[in-house]
């Protein structure tokens, strides 16, 4: 297995982690938290893929990326009191996640014949779609638009690839410097409990 | 009319019913009637077609798929207390619904170059995917994560589907094992009142 | 610029500015603001061409479409006290966006292929399916489905739209046609406070 692959799936099996511990506490039953798992692993690539029309995705093409998050979804089942409490240690791997995603998915998009500002986009949509989804189909407002700091270092991750592989720079060396920005930022976001800012004043209703 | 026409729109015309009863008692217009209708009886179709690359859906290519949500809508707008009080009767009707849907779906993404797995998960997708949007749009979590013993069944049916062609059986067999197995199981779980499993343990937070 | 591509981008804009609204309503951050601005100005252009098969989206091909929703987003998150009291004004001009939507919707699912009345649908959609979405990612059910009259003066100028054309009536014609009808429809719904037909009698439970 090449590397990347294993990264990959790597980054599935800890958002695939992140979703279920969700549907356990929103008291979903065994096939909720498969479901939950399957769509915050796969999410974000299935909703790239559909955009720019890699259908159908990579996921429904490779069975490992099927047994993946049924394997993450099955240990929370089992374990979840305990993988609850390692909550912090998850949202790290989580971190992770998102920066091998923004990359792969802005790389993707550029191969796809996108231009830079779109592929950016799509990087983004790969590394945050999946827990978008995730908390529409657990019942509450995406975590991701109530000041967690999580969009902007995925999106400024993709940019830095996707400059980068306009810049001609060798494939390796992009990749890691994407990833390398939405990782620090989002590491040092999580640590300083950085937020994003909210309107001010009074919301007119 | 081939059988297999008049099957499928008997089943999208009992998903419909059951979208439409939802929003009813979620005070919906008649639109939102008719939109969660439609929904509820071709979007697992839609799904299934968007994620294998066959689109536009047939729904969209057939106005009959069209003409059938809009009259289950209508006639549930005008006639909902009658059949709100058939529901033990409409959920039997959409247990056959559940078993055409996912093995006509699963059958499709074999055709679409699938691999059993993906193609059984797209079964699975296409009996159950038209109810999940009809909750969310409803605003409320998809009743199949809440207990109830109803995607396992399908995702059962799909599997006999799947095995049955891979074992070059003739096609009105496979159908019918598989459409068999899921509806048995789903009519056996309505009326013991079988439940998925839930997880055990405190659910920390 | 031609004509249409201006048009089409103040359809976007206003699209976005009511999403960034409701954005702020619901307390969402600088992130969550923007998403929502882009998902209602872009969104039901995006669920037409996935639906189509008119995928990659125009949007994620022309940078224009991504910098007016951005713009809004951020006009709307530095005033928002403002604009919220402009709401009648947002609405009027939403109406003019629903109404360019609707028939630009329905002639590009013609020019797909589609036949007349999944073309109306599609072309519907486009007007709706940003707001729809919006409701889905803000957390709550679409207001489209609570009696205010909004799809279906869009399903009316977008149906003159493909029956104009079918009659081999010149296409500038068509767009004025279509446009109007919808327009004038949903101007006289917000002055005179029409409302749809809600479900009569108890709903049973």
């Amino acid at each position: 297995m090449p590397t990347l692959v294993v990264l990959d799936l790597v980054g599935i099996f800890v958002f695939a982690i992140s979703g279920a511990l969700v549907a356990v506490r929103k008291d979903l039953d065994v096939f909720g938290v498969l479901v939950l798992a399957g769509t915050t692993g796969l999410g974000g690539g299935f909703l790239r893929d559909v955009l720019i029309d890699a259908t159908p995705p990579a996921a429904l093409a490779d069975w490992r990326y099927l047994l993946v998050p049924l394997g993450a979804g099955l240990l929370v089942f089992r374990f979840h009191p305990t993988l609850g409490r390692l909550e912090r240690t998850v949202n790290v791997f989580d971190a992770f996640g998102l920066a091998l995603f923004c990359v792969a998915g802005a790389l993707k998009a550029l191969d796809y014949g996108l231009s830079p500002l779109p592929a950016a986009l799509m990087g983004m949509v790969t590394g945050i779609g999946g827990g978008m989804l995730r908390d529409l189909l657990a019942g509450r407002v995406p975590v991701v638009f109530r000041g967690e700091l999580y969009a902007i270092p995925a999106l400024a991750g993709a940019m830095v690839a996707v400059l980068g592989t306009r810049a001609e720079l060798p494939e390796v060396l992009v990749t890691i410097a994407g990833a390398s920005v939405c990782l620090v930022w989002r590491l040092l976001a999580i640590w300083r409990n950085w937020q994003a800012p909210m309107p001010t004043g009074p919301a007119s209703v």
